[in-house]
């Protein structure tokens, strides 16, 4: 490990001797904030979101706005949109919020039958590596994986050794609630990160998509006092008015949001942003960013 | 990172030769949980807060207990100690609750007069290594720095080649707000993360502290929606009722706890069994942990 924390200053020096090589002689170059490099971004650095693959979480506080991934989970992507088209999961509740770690719902009591077609799905915890999988690499390593960037907008681990790439449990990131049998996790029971990076659950629990707004509304609630953040039958929990796929909503009801590409130069330069802020506050620069520190910037579409 | 990569699995496989081999023959050892671990400890596993530089935060909703840290901010750690003996924090209020990131109090609009004695503060973000510090290493690296690890119960970041020590950001942990100047934070304005690890921060502001009970009445609060998270005119910040020195409260109404041990076989096989969970559950085991996913367990002090 010494070893190691020499390398890293080293790869620190070069950093620092090519952002000097690369502004003006004598000068160090200004460091760009965020908003300064989304300010700077292009109509084609953004995305829609895919409206089938889009899950309006609707809360009596608003709304959150679930993307999901069908490249990583199929079978649970599926499953899930069987149950939020049956109307599984309206009327359900937050039946759990654990702090620094998860906010989850589902029908522990199975108050609801589960539609015909949902039973145990294959644990989808990791992928074969496809031949041309979009990654955008980050530079500074990763204490859980050989490899973590992003892949279509989602934080992403991957070894070459084992040949595969998997979700990373960042912050907001959606999941699928299991018990002890890897396939007994149907989709009925999702949580959402909501503290600092679970990433032990990585490729032990599916992952099928990220909260992209509203994911506050989730972090927010007063934690269960039960063992593991479950609610207790005096507590209230929050109820789910409904989950929707938003190809189901009416145009006009929709969330009008794009993301940003995350393999852009613009999405390049927005990691050298945060791995390096602006000095006006940040006095010694961190030079290095993990996984789940990045945001994946996400806006209101402009008008075209 | 190719051979990085390589290298990790390389440990990972002696890893799991040195399971098998402190195992019966033939058998692969029972992975522990941390329940298991902690019940395994004995009394000289736990170490009493010191009431001197212990912090109750009472809030409409309970009470906050914070752990100072003079041994890396010993001037910060003074004036908040002088702020909370005169009073200042009392009717004051969170002010700012930014997901994924900070709650803060402190009082914007100078309705509180600073006691005599406070003002700027050298900018205490790192110290020197001093020649014997209490130091429990991680194996499994970091992002950020060089080394990471636990002294005297804090998550703590080092670097020999640049002979320093500092708190990391770690979920929990207090430090103080700042203008642009870095010695501009007397202690009068605090913050506490509640979200993943904000590491950028490191080295950048002063972290005076660790919450070792309640963050939840912390991090459950409403996100504000100004800017970074601060309260609007119109949405109600949760009043402080007071903060007060532990050491200045009736022995009969103090918090009675007590913090696991930072250099003992005890935490190091709390860390082995947070390394790799018990197999129940995990299938595949992190076989690493990052410094801020490790839990410094808290308890009520048994009576002797």
């Amino acid at each position: 490990m010494q070893y190691s924390g020499m390398i890293r200053d080293i790869r620190f020096l070069i950093l620092c001797a090519l952002i000097i090589l690369s502004s003006q002689p004598g000068l160090a170059a200004k460091r760009l904030s965020m908003p300064e490099v989304l300010a700077a971004s292009s109509a084609a650095d953004w995305r829609p979101l895919d409206p089938e693959n889009t899950l309006y979480v609707e809360l009596p506080t608003g709304r959150v706005v679930i993307e999901l991934a069908p490249a990583f989970a199929p079978l649970h992507v599926t499953n899930i949109k069987t149950l939020t088209r049956a109307g599984y999961f309206n009327g359900l509740s937050i039946i759990r919020e654990q702090d620094n770690y998860v906010a989850q719902w589902g029908d522990p009591e199975n108050r609801h039958p589960l539609p015909a077609g949902i039973g145990k799905v294959k644990a989808e915890f990791d992928s074969s590596l496809p031949p041309h999988m979009p990654f955008t690499r980050l530079p500074d390593g990763d204490v859980y994986a050989p490899q973590v960037g992003f892949s279509d907008g989602l934080p992403v681990a991957r070894s070459d050794a084992l040949h595969k790439v998997w979700l990373a449990h960042c912050y907001g990131m959606v999941g699928v609630g299991r018990d002890l049998d890897p396939e007994s996790g149907s989709g009925a029971e999702m949580y959402v990160v909501i503290g600092h990076a679970p990433r032990h659950l990585d490729r032990n629990v599916a992952l099928v998509g990220r909260v992209i707004k509203g994911v506050e509304l989730l972090s927010s609630l007063p934690r269960g006092s039960a063992e593991m953040g479950f609610y207790t039958k005096t507590e209230k929990p929050l109820p789910i008015q409904s989950i929707r796929v938003a190809a189901d909503v009416p145009a006009a009801q929709r969330s009008n949001l794009e993301v940003i590409r995350t393999d852009t130069p613009t999405f390049a330069a927005l990691i050298e942003s945060r791995r390096n802020r602006p000095e006006d506050f940040f006095k010694v620069p961190a030079a290095r960013i993990d996984l789940c520190n990045v945001p994946i910037a996400v806006r209101e579409r402009p008008a075209r």
